[in-house]
């Protein structure tokens, strides 16, 4: 298995833990902190955290208050630079509404998510997704790779 | 000079091109594509941008649109692993206003800019900043290190 197949395979694992709702696979596909390196994750329109507790915190959280959530991944595109390797994506994210709505609320969040070669194999280091909320001309634009 | 205070002075660099509104500092700072490494760029709301042709373009874009900013770097945290370093940090934004309006505006986002070492020295490979949209109480979780 090239290392692309293998950081893009633990690409769909994050989405799959937070679909699942799965807070010990999450925990299994982070990175631990170092004196060095130390965890980041934003989610979209939060602040930055860092470290590994504030950001467990933050996903049991967040699963605790999703009771449906679904993400299609689009423009998956993976660089490898020695021990760290980037995936940017678009989460195309499909969600339940409000307790009382029938309907689901679709919304499109950019990511990029940072892996890095640990002991224990590679893990995710750094997670930052932010909302796209400008329209589609500026998707075409981003596309165009020169 | 350690690599970490060559990185954050890189990063204070970045910045002060764009306060400048000084496209050939720009092109300076970011690193070029090759095979296995493209630069991206996800400014506050937008889709991913890859490629230094579509980021340099977008950047003459905001230069040329922007009379007046100023950036104000807070929580800046730096973390290097073999040939790549990461530096978070928030952005404090001061805007001019609309032409017309006298105040200025204030915004704060939330970045990671990922550098890499390349023939021609440290480069910006990838810059993603995300608008924080949500309250402080969320920042004094950030800040906790764990």
């Amino acid at each position: 298995m090239s290392v692309v197949t293998e950081i893009e395979s633990l690409n769909q694992e994050f989405y799959a833990a937070i679909e699942g709702a799965d807070l010990d696979r999450m925990e299994e596909i982070w990175a631990d902190d170092t004196g060095d390196r130390v965890a980041m994750c934003v989610h979209p329109g939060w602040s930055m955290l860092t470290g590994r507790r504030a950001i467990m915190r933050s996903y049991a959280l967040i699963m605790a208050n999703t009771p449906y959530i679904q993400f299609v991944l689009t423009d998956v595109w993976t660089c490898v630079v020695g021990d760290v390797a980037v995936v940017s994506c678009a989460e195309n994210i499909l969600t339940a509404g409000d307790e009382g709505e029938t309907g689901f609320v679709a919304g499109k969040v950019v990511a990029t998510n940072t892996f890095v070669l640990t002991p224990r194999g590679w893990k995710l280091w750094i997670h930052h997704g932010s909302p796209v909320l400008q329209g589609e001309e500026d998707d075409e634009d981003g596309q165009e790779v020169v």
